[in-house]
C-alpha cells in the first residue's frame, strides 16, 4: 500500500512561489521531510523519477459546493466525487461553503455539512455564509472561528428573497469578522438589480438562458463589489471578492489596493478561458449548462482577469465547482431564472491556468503557483503547511508534466456532471502524479481516490497578510 | 413703483454660458425684450448704467430648504427668509425640495410645500423626495410630473430610520422616472455604515461635534454615489447627485462620465472653500454650527471639487441652505448624531465662487454663469427661459460689479440665521443691482425683497440634455 | 444669381451647441441678420422650406491637408476640390496647415500656402507648423499671431529625419505660443518608437501594409499624447491633440483634464467608424488607401473615441483629408514606410458623425453641433462669427434633412481621390441645402462650388475658453 | 577574529518575504548551513542570543553613488565610508552605479568603478548607465553583461547637457538590454522641461534652493517616467524606475502594471518621510543640503508612495546615497542649478522603513523584508543568495531589535557628511547586531567595517521574475 511507503521524488525542478531550484523531495508521515540534492532515500522509501518535470504544491481550490442544496435540487458531485475529480486535476485542497438557510443556526449548518463532508477523498474546509443576522448568529460566529477552524465567512449580496445580505447584514457581519480575525467574503452582485432585470426579461418574453447574462451585467457585479470593498475599508476589514468575472468588479478592487487597502480576489478558470457566448446555443440544454453567477462574459473582461493575475490585483484561482445535469438544468425551461446555477471545473482548473496562463507567456510558473496555492493559503493562513514545498509542509504535491496534452470533455472527466465548459479545449500541462497526505492518489491517468480519505483543515483566525489590520482592531479597542 | 417701469440695462458686458458681449439689454412685461447696441430706450423706462459691469444670468441654486422641519425642529429661514437672502446674493430662484415622511402621500406633501412657498421672494420649484414606495407613491410621481410641473424626484440614501431608501426603492424610482421623462437626484450616503459609526464612536465616548465628521468619511459618500450612478447606468436613466463633498464621490461620478454615461454632480459652495477644521471648535455652538451632511472635507477634497468644476465633472453650484440656530443646534449638545444638520448659503454663494473660482484663475466668466445658472437650467429644463441673458428670457438678471468687496459675516446677512461658514471672508465681486421677473429687488446694498412675489416653476420632464436615454427609454418600451 | 439675394429660411428647427428651437432665418450680405418666427420676407429674398429639417451651423473641419507635398507627392485633392467636396457635405470651413520643410522661414511657407489656398470655394484658415527652431521662428510666430491672424501652431511629434519636433521644439514653441496667446497642436506619435518598429519589421520582411499599424502601435500614440499634454502643463498653455485614435491617447487627455488642466481632443471621422481590418486586404491598393498616421485601430478604441466625445472629454471631429491616389500609394508597393500618409473624408465627416452619433442615440443633436463646429470655433477663437446659428453670425448654414439617406462611395464622391475609406457606408441624415457666406453652394445634390469664393479667416488670439493660462502668463511676466 | 568563527544565532523569528517562524540558525564559511529549532553548535561556533529580536536577510540599497564626480566635485562618502555607514543600518549590500561620461568607453569606466570600489567594507555590486550610443556601446553592453556579472543598464533622462539619454538613446538600448536579458532602469525627470525652468526661474531673479523643486515639479518626473513605461512596453522589456518620488510617476507605474507590463519601482527612504519645507530654510547651508533630484515633495506624495509600496506597485526602498558636504553645496550659492545633487541614507533607510512603515501599520514584517532586501534581489536576480534568511543563502543578516530607539543626527551618523535629511526623527527598531559575509560587523552599537572586506556580487541576466518578456524575445528573433 502506498500509504505505508515513504516517497522520493527526484530531479524535479521545485516550483514555489518566490522561486524555482533543482532538488530531490522526501516525503514521510505524510509531510515533507527533507529536501535536497542527491537525497539519500531511507529504507521503505518508493522513488520516483520527476526529472523533467515540475514539483508544485498541490493546488487548493477555494470556491466549491459540493453535494449543494439549491434551488430545488442538489449538486450532483457530492464532497467524494468532487474532491476526487481535483484530486485528478493537481486539486489536492478544497474550501467550500456552509450556507445556512435564513433563520438557520450557524452551527447546525456547519454539523451538517462536515457529516457530508466526511466522504471527500480530497483535504477540505469550509467557509461559513451569514445569510441573516441576530444575536445568535454574532454568537456562532465566534464559537466557529475559536473551537472549529473557520476564519472566513461568505456573503451572498445576490439571491433576493433567498439568501441574500443587505447591507445591515454587512456591516454588522463585517464588524464581527473584524473583532474576531477573520476574512470576510462576497459574492458580490447587487440582488436588487438582477432582480429587477429579471422581471423586466421575462415580461418582454425573453424566458431562455439568453436572459440569464442579461439580467446580470457587469455594472451589477462592479457595484456590489465596489460596495463591499468600501464597508470594508471603513470597518477596517480586510476582504476576499469571490469569483471576480468583470472589468467593472476588478477595477473596484484595484482603486482599493491602490490606496493601499488589503482587498484580495479571486478568478475561476471558467471565467479567465470562456466567453459568453455559449449561452445563445439554440439548444437548451447546452446554453442553461452555462448557467452561473456571474456568468461567463465578453472576452475583454477576460483579458483584463488576466492582467488582473499579471498585477497582483487577483491572488487566487477557483471554480466555484457546482455541477448540475441537464435534468436538474431543465427545471428553468420556461424562465431562465429557475435555472440551478452553477459549472464544474474542479478537475480542469490547475492545467487551463497553466495552459492560457503559463504556456502563454502570461505568468511565471512562480506566478501560477501563487494563484493556485500559495495566495490562497496566506489569505486564509494555512500557509506554508500548503502552498509551498517546504520542510514540514503537507506532501500534497504535484508533478507536473509540462509536455503532456490532453483535450478536455464530459466523456472523460471524473466529475459526475454531463457537461464541460472547456469541451474540446487542448491543453499542455497536466499532472504526472499527484501526491495527497503523502500518498498517491494520482498516477498515469488513474485515480487512486479514497473516499474519506481527506482531511478537514483548521484554520486559526489573524492571517498574518492583513497584520497591520488586526493590530489596529485591537489599537482601537 | 420700479415694476411698473421698463428697464434698460446699459453699457454691460453680458455673460453667458457660451460667450461674452458689450449690449444693452431692455426689460419690459417680466422678460427681456431687446437685446443690441445702443438700444433706444421706449417710454417709462428706467436707465441703469452697468458700464464696467457684468450682466449675468439670475443665479438658480438648485438645492435649498427652507422652513425644513427636520430633526424635531424646523428651518429658521422660512420661503420669504430664505428667498430674499438669496436675492441679495444674485440668486433669483431655488429649487427646494418636498420631503414625505414615510408613508406620506406624495402629492399631500407637495401641496403642504407649495403652501408654504407662496410666501417666497424669488423664484422657486421642488425636487420631490421618494422616501418610500408602494403603488401610490408609483402613481403620484406620474401626476406631479404631468399636473404640476415636477421633473426631479430625491432619494436619501442616508438617515437609517428615517428617511433612508434602500436599494428597493431607488430600484423602483429610478425606473418610474425614467418612463416619466424625469430626473433621480440622490443624497449620497451609505446610511447602514453612518449609523454603525455613530453607534461606535458615542460607545467610545465620542458625543461632540469632531464625531459627526468622524461618522461620515468619504467612503461613505463614495460608495452610496458609486451605488446610485448603478443603478442609474442600469436602468438607463440619468442621474444627478446632489451636493459632491469629496473626491470618492467625485471619482465616481468621474468614472460614469468618462463611459458616456449621463452623470450630473453638484457641489456646495460651502464644501467648496470651508474645510473641516470647524469641527473641532472647543466652542460647541460655534463647532455645532458646522454639522451638516455630508460634512466639510479636508482642503485635498476641495481642490478636486474645483478641478471637477473646471472639467465639467461637476455641473452645478448650490448651498443646501438649512439654516438653525443654536438653540436648535444644542438638542445635540450629548450626542452629535442629535444636532440638527444644516447650514445657510443661499446669500453668499456667487460671490463665494466668483471670488474663489473667477479670480483664483481657475474658471472663465461663461463657466461661472454655467455653474451657477445655465448648467442648472438644462438639467431641470428651464432653460433658456432661466439661466441665459436672451430675448425672450426671464427678466431674472444680475448686474455684477467685479471690484466690489465685502466682508461676509452674520452680523451683515439678512439670513436669520446666527451663523455663517464663510464669516469673515473677504470677497471681491458682488451684485451690484439683482432684477428678479424684471423688477430691480437689491440695489446698492438695499435689499427690496417683496413676500410673494416669487413665482413657481413648471419643469416639464424629458430634458434635451439627456435625450438619447429617453429614447433609448421609449424604444424599450 | 443666387448671390445677390436674401436668404429665408422658414420653419427649420434651429440647433444650437446649447439648445434646439423653432424659427425663421434670415440671411443677407453673408450674414445672418434676423432670426425669429414667422419673420417677413424683404424684397429680393429668395425663401427656403425648411420645414421637418434642421438647421445647423456650417461645419468646420480643423484638420485638412489640401494640395499638401508629402513624401514626395502632393495630394490630389487641391484646395478647390477639397474645400468644394466640404461645402457637399456641409463643411463651409476648413482648418488647412501650412508646414515648412525644416530651415525654411515660416512666413516664406505661410504665403506659399495662402497662394494655393485662393482658389478654395469654401472658407479656409492655417494651422501654422513648427518644424525647426531658432530665433527667426521664435520671431515669425509674433508676426504671424499678429499680423496674419494664425492663432495656432502645430507640431509632429513623429516623422523622424523630416518634420519631426523633439522637446526642445516642443518646449521653446510651447513657450513661445503662451507669450503671443496662440495654441499649440499636436500630432501625438512618438517618432523614435515609430522609426524603429518601421526598420524591426522590413529586417523581419513585413513590408506590406499591413507593417503599417504594426510601427504604430497605441502605446506610441499615448506616450507621444502624455507627454506634449505634461510639457503644456508644466509651461502652463493650453493644447489641443489632434487626430486622437485611441484609448491611450484619449487616457491620456482625461487624465490632464480631470486635474483641470485646459486640453482639447479631435477625434477623426474616419477613427469614429472604421476599423483596422482593411489593412489586411490582400489587394495592395485597397490596403494602402489606408495608410494613414495614426492608423485606424481595433474596435474597442473606437467605442472609447465615442465615449470621449459624450463626456466632453473630445471636442472637435476632422478628418485629415489628405488624398493620394493608387498611383502615388505604390511608392510603397516594397515598404509599407513609404506609402503616402492619408485618406479623405472631409466630403462624409457630417454625415458619418450625425448618423454614427446621433442616430445611435449617442449624441444629442445640440452635442453634434458642438463637435463639428461650434467648440472648434470657440478653440480656435471665431466664435460665434462661425459655430452658432445667431444674428451677425456669417451665414454659413446647413439645412440638414435626418430623413435624407445615402450610400457613401469613391464612385459619387465630389473629391478627386479613388477610393473612401467609408465605401458601401449607408447613412442617414445628410446635407439638403448648404449655404456659405449667404450663397447656395449645394442644393439638392447639386453642387456650385465656385473656385476661390472662399474666404480666409483671421483668426485673434487670447481665445476666451483659455482665459485664466493667458491672464496667469500676464501675472507671471 | 570573528572571522574564523561559525556564528549561531539562536531563538530570532526569522521574518521572511513569505512569512516569519521562529528558529535557530547557523552560519559557516560566511553562509547559512542550517535553519531549525534547538540547533547544536558545532565546535568553534559564537552563540548569538536574538530571543525577542528579528532575524533579517541584510538590507540591500539599489541606489547608492559613493565616491561619485558630480558637478564638479566628488561625493565624500567613497566605498568605504558609505558602504560601512550601511553596514551600522543593516545594510550589507549596495548596487551603485557606473557612470561614463559621454563618449567614454562603458568598460573603461566600469573598470574606474570597479576600481574605487574595492576599498569596499560592505558587497557591491553595479549598474552601469547608458549616457550615448554608437556600434561600441551596443557591444559594450554585450561584454558587461556576459563577463562581468551586469544585469542592469541605467538611463539618466534629466541633466541636459550632460549625461541625458534622449529617446533615441533609450530605444536603443532597451532594444538591446532585451536581448541580452538586462533590466533597463531609468532616472525619471524631463530634462528639457527642468532645463527650461530653471533659465526662467533664474530670470526671475529666483536663485537660491527654493528654485531648486520648482524647476522639478512632479509633471516633469511623471512625464518621463510614462515615456520610459511606454518604450519599454513597445520595445517588450521590463523595466525598473528609480527613486520613484511622486503621485505623477507612481501612477504611470500604477496604469502599466494594471495592464499587465513587467515595471518595478523604487522609492527613497528620503523621499517617504521628508516633505520640502526644507527648500524654505533661509539658511543656505540647511536648504541646500536638501537639494536632490527628484526633490523632496509635499505631504501628500509621501502618502501616495507608502501605498505604493503597501500594495505592491512600488517594490524596493533606496537612498540614491550621494553625500555633499556644505563647502562643495556652496558651489550654488547665486545658482541652485549650481548645487551639486544628493543627500544620504544608507545608514539610516532600514530604521526609517521599519518605524514609519512596519510600527505605523502601514506594513506586515514580511512586505518590510521584501521592499529592503527580497524584491531587490530578485529584480536584480540574485534571490535567493541575497534577500532571504534561507539554507545555501549568503550569511548576510540583522538582527533585529524591535525595541531598540535612537535619534538620527548628523552628529551620531558613521557618514562622513555633514548634514542629515532625518535629524532630529526618533526611530523604534534598530539593528542590534549586523553580519555580513557570516561575520558580525556591526553590534551594540559599534561598528566593525573592515576596508575592502566586500564583495562584488555578480548579477546573471535573465531575471526569472520577468521570464515572459525574455520568453517572448527569444521566440520573436
Amino acid at each position: 500500500m502506498s500509504k505505508l511507503l515513504n516517497l522520493l521524488i527526484r530531479g524535479a525542478t521545485v516550483v514555489n512561489a518566490d522561486r524555482e531550484f533543482r532538488a530531490d523531495v522526501l516525503c514521510a508521515g505524510g509531510k515533507i521531510v527533507e529536501i535536497g540534492e542527491n537525497l539519500e532515500a531511507p529504507t521503505n522509501t518508493r522513488e520516483l523519477d520527476a526529472s523533467g518535470a515540475y514539483l508544485l504544491p498541490g493546488g487548493i481550490d477555494p470556491h466549491t459546493h459540493m453535494q449543494l442544496p439549491f434551488m430545488g435540487t442538489v449538486a450532483v458531485d457530492g464532497f467524494y466525487e468532487g474532491t476526487a475529480a481535483g484530486l485528478a486535476g493537481g486539486t489536492t485542497s478544497i474550501i467550500d461553503f456552509v450556507i445556512p438557510a435564513p433563520q438557520e443556526p450557524l452551527l447546525e449548518a456547519y454539523h451538517k455539512w462536515c457529516g457530508w463532508a466526511q466522504e471527500s477523498a480530497g483535504n477540505y474546509s469550509f467557509h461559513v455564509a451569514v445569510t441573516w443576522w441576530d444575536e445568535t448568529v454574532h454568537r456562532d460566529m465566534g464559537i466557529l472561528v475559536k473551537e472549529h477552524g473557520i476564519n472566513s465567512f461568505k456573503h451572498f449580496m445576490a439571491y433576493k428573497n433567498a439568501i441574500m445580505a443587505d447591507d445591515e447584514i454587512l456591516v454588522n457581519s463585517f464588524r464581527r469578522a473584524l473583532e474576531l480575525g477573520a476574512m470576510p467574503t462576497v459574492h458580490a452582485e447587487n440582488g436588487e438589480l438582477v432582480y429587477q432585470l429579471q422581471q423586466e426579461l421575462l415580461a418582454k418574453g425573453i424566458t431562455g438562458p439568453a436572459g440569464h447574462p442579461l439580467s446580470r451585467p457587469p455594472a451589477v457585479e462592479g457595484e456590489a463589489a465596489n460596495r463591499a470593498i468600501a464597508i470594508a475599508q471603513v470597518i477596517g476589514v480586510p476582504i476576499y471578492i469571490v469569483h471576480v468575472s468583470c472589468i467593472d468588479a476588478l477595477n473596484a478592487i484595484i482603486r482599493a489596493r491602490t490606496a493601499g487597502q488589503r482587498v484580495y480576489g479571486e478568478a475561476l478558470a471558467g471565467h479567465l478561458v470562456t466567453d459568453d457566448r455559449g449561452y445563445q446555443d439554440p439548444d437548451f440544454a447546452r446554453a442553461a449548462a452555462y448557467v452561473m453567477s456571474p456568468p461567463f462574459r465578453e472576452k475583454k473582461h477576460q483579458d483584463a482577469l488576466w492582467q488582473g493575475l499579471q498585477s497582483g490585483h487577483l491572488h487566487t484561482t477557483a471554480t466555484d465547482h457546482c455541477v448540475f445535469c441537464a435534468g436538474q438544468k431543465a427545471a428553468g425551461k420556461d424562465d431562465f431564472s429557475k435555472i440551478p446555477n452553477g459549472c464544474g471545473g474542479v478537475e480542469e482548473r490547475m492545467a487551463v491556468v497553466w495552459d492560457a496562463g503559463v504556456n502563454s507567456g502570461k505568468l511565471t510558473r512562480s506566478e501560477f503557483v501563487r494563484i493556485t496555492s500559495a495566495n490562497c493559503a496566506q489569505i486564509f493562513n494555512i500557509y506554508p503547511r500548503k502552498g509551498a514545498v517546504a520542510v514540514g509542509s503537507d506532501a500534497d504535491l504535484v508533478i507536473w508534466d509540462p509536455h503532456k496534452s490532453k483535450t478536455l470533455s464530459a466523456k472523460t472527466q471524473f466529475s459526475k456532471g454531463d457537461f464541460n465548459v472547456f469541451e474540446g479545449r487542448t491543453v499542455r500541462g497536466f499532472p504526472a502524479t499527484v501526491l495527497c497526505n503523502g500518498k498517491v492518489v494520482f498516477e498515469d491517468g488513474q485515480l487512486m481516490a479514497e473516499r474519506g480519505a481527506g482531511r478537514y483543515i483548521e484554520r486559526a483566525p489573524f492571517t498574518p497578510l492583513a497584520a497591520p489590520l488586526w493590530q489596529a482592531a485591537a489599537e482601537a479597542l
